[in-house]
């Protein structure tokens, strides 16, 4: 196995499904790594425990990164490097970097000269976009839209309008609790004929997907709750 | 196993790789389809006899979509649906539907009421996101730039203005042969710190990485001939 910075993805949901969503060779290269930088110890061990780590728990190295971490501490993360040991970085859930803080130690990583290996796994926006039907060849995701009514409403109307100059689909999430709101945001703020996927607990056996136009949508009654969701909008 | 329409990732590069970047599930979904829709046939036959579908190739259904397939066709491709059989829909590398023709069927699916069921696999627009240390909470793919010199030149500082303006990840691809052009045309119209990440040949044995400022870009000897390469653009 090459030395350098590993970014090893995590299961969406439930650890459970570590099998059903990760290549067994992510398995073979996190087994023989033992620095981890992490978004929350706890997890990351649970993760490990899951995919049967064969280090004792005691004998890793585990280092924190998340809104709580002091910026200076970051700079210590990558010395293990040094010493020709390879690092795992592990995101709470799905891949790392990608809609998480990740990426400010891969631009470390690079400025050090340190390789980097992205392993496969599950990205629900990805997945998203593969189940919707929308253009996969012009896409961008935008993160949390505004909380302020206005300034989401005015936001909802930009993104359309981008999805419908371009043909880029627009792809945005929100915290589980406030989907149903985004929801009704969507069907409020959209043209009638645009459409609108709504892509919730990916990889899951209750996994969710429908994409039909805001029309449609105005008729439909969902539960999304506390459900990890994926919205996407395009032309019609 | 749901009945519906499965998004089925292939490898990147070589099939010998199914198994390091494939979860095993995949296969075991797979293997229970006999029907598939395909961008070349015997593309898919390969794989699907590289992760040993217990079907004998005779007895699959099969059927074409590319440039070159009549439009009118397409409206039969998942009657098998009604028959309750499920349908497979594999692209010719990584995941289907980004950056291919796929989604045209997902849309028939989402209009006739069949479920859609994507599956993890290698996606080098997300692995190369990971791995450029670059903004992974906004990003837009964007797929070719313009061919024509004067318009490429044009694009890529539109491309570097919004990674500038929103902090929005800009990633492209080129058709491989004209790769070591588009980086030129980057060092080129560029601003002298702006990021570039190159990513070629992701989740293979002779994977190519790497992140630095277009002065730094300008002093390096890269040969991205034939290779399958992403480009990835970000504000400094």
């Amino acid at each position: 196995m090459k030395t350098g910075l590993y970014l090893i993805p995590t299961t969406l949901g439930s650890f459970d499904t570590v099998n059903q969503v990760l290549p067994d060779n992510n398995n073979q290269i996190t087994h023989q790594i033992k620095f981890f930088i992490v978004e929350q110890i706890r997890t990351a061990r649970r993760f490990l425990k899951k995919i049967n780590h064969p280090v004792e728990i005691d004998d890793m190295t585990f280092y924190e990164l998340n809104k709580h971490t002091d910026k200076n501490m970051i700079s210590h993360y990558l010395d293990a490097a040094k010493e020709g040991e390879s690092l795992g970085l592990i995101s709470e859930a799905g891949t790392p970097c990608v809609a998480d803080p990740g990426s400010v130690i891969v631009r470390m990583a690079h400025e050090r000269g340190i390789d980097v290996f992205p392993l496969v796994g599950p990205n629900s926006i990805i997945l998203s976009l593969m189940a919707s039907g929308f253009n996969g060849q012009s896409f961008a995701f935008n993160g949390y839209l505004p909380l302020d009514k206005g300034q989401r409403a005015k936001k909802i109307q930009q993104l359309e309008a981008l999805a419908y100059r371009n043909n880029q689909t627009q792809i945005f999430i929100e915290t589980p609790y406030r989907n149903s709101v985004l929801l009704d945001a969507l069907i409020t703020h959209c043209k009638p004929s645009t459409m609108i996927c709504v892509a919730s607990n990916l990889t899951l056996d209750d996994q969710y997907v429908k994409a039909m136009s805001r029309t449609q949508w105005a008729k439909e009654k969902v539960a999304l709750k506390k459900k990890p969701t994926i919205f996407l909008v395009s032309k019609p």
